[in-house]
């Protein structure tokens, strides 16, 4: 089955963008994804194809307009009727690993891409949409973080990656970071590969780097490791 | 002063990608930014060109070669002492619109983007580098992050957005996130705009977004919500 992505946007040139490449690229060739992309500005309705019209209540910027949007939706939902709509704004959910695999495990996914302020609220009480973010910061739209998140789910489709890279025993697949890596040369500027790491005591290795990884998300991400904790409680 | 973008990286056709078009492609057309790539596998010293390894201690994937990584940053360091260096990775600091806002005010932004399983550590503890992840997910590799960086910095550039956008009284700049916007249609399936934005009382209307930011922050953000009232204790 292939994971089909369908991308909302004022923007489709920007789409595949870098997902043309490496991984991605090779996934697209091989069909292990499909890439639609819906502008947006076709579902105007006005002789000037206005997407957009100031704020109500005043304010800078433009805001897109709930008919145009939703008309726009109502066309990505017939093509893909499966597929969960995610937009992109900086109100929405954080953006998970563990929403990214139930996405990759599922049909497909539609992410509609905002410019300018924003979306007219309305939108979001009249159609069935998860607002998503990736990050606490603000881009001039949507289409880079669509971009992420096709890749974040295109790596954990069937037959992406190698075999021996199965997408586990990875940051935030068990809520913790993940360990320091080493390779060749074995000094470099004075500085060692840790000696455990050369010992071929797998099992030393395996508790070397749970205790690393463990180290570095207390350290660092103080509000995975509490998330982490709570959930073996 | 141009902002001086370089990206460290095995893929440098990925850049300048969607920033091509739209905000930032007229940006980059205008000169208020610059785009330098830098190919990590330039500066392999092997007759193979190869730029990773296999994990010492064992564990699949491949993890990027200190020596190659830390030649191709000292070369980036000569072109652009002043710019920070960033290196994308899920390990790393979240990005926010403070550090964002910073390295939109600074000379501009180094960032090396990583791919298969990772780093070699050592890099980090030899070089000065920043690591900033964007999202608790994991992606192919740090390119479309960096893309995302680029992007939120490059829309604060000044002369980048009109001068009714300023960038300020946006999502997080002021730790909250943004209030709804709305716009014409007045009334759309029976869902009409808010009677405070058409009373044209400019202090109502600022005293209901405050409200209206406030109430979804503590909603959907309780994390944010927490800061926000910790900074004003």
């Amino acid at each position: 089955m292939t994971f089909a992505a369908t991308i909302l946007t004022l923007y489709p040139e920007m789409f595949p963008g870098p997902l043309r490449l490496s991984l991605a690229g090779r996934a697209l060739e091989e069909q292990k994804w499909s890439l639609d992309t819906i502008q947006i500005r076709d579902f105007a309705t006005d002789k000037h194809k206005n997407v957009d019209d100031t704020p109500a209540g005043g304010g800078a910027g433009m805001v897109l307009k709930v008919d145009v949007l939703a008309a726009a939706v109502d066309h990505a939902k017939r093509m893909q009727p499966m597929a969960p709509i995610l937009a992109m704004t900086p109100r929405g959910k954080p953006i998970s690993q563990t929403r990214i695999r139930e996405l990759s495990d599922g049909p497909g996914v539609t992410i509609l891409c905002g410019r300018f302020e924003g979306f007219d609220e309305r939108v979001f009480e009249g159609r069935e949409i998860e607002e998503v973010s990736v990050g606490d910061i603000v881009l001039s739209g949507g289409e880079p973080a669509a971009l992420i998140i096709l890749d974040a789910c295109i790596r954990l489709l069937p037959g992406v990656m190698g075999a021996a890279s199965s997408g586990t025993e990875e940051s935030f697949e068990e809520g913790l970071l993940e360990y320091p890596q080493y390779t060749r040369p074995q000094e470099w500027e004075g500085r060692t590969i840790p000696e455990v790491l050369r010992s071929g005591d797998h099992a030393k290795i395996a508790a070397w780097r749970k205790q690393m990884s463990e180290d570095h998300t207390r350290l660092r991400r103080p509000d995975l490791w509490d998330r982490y904790n709570g959930d073996r409680d």
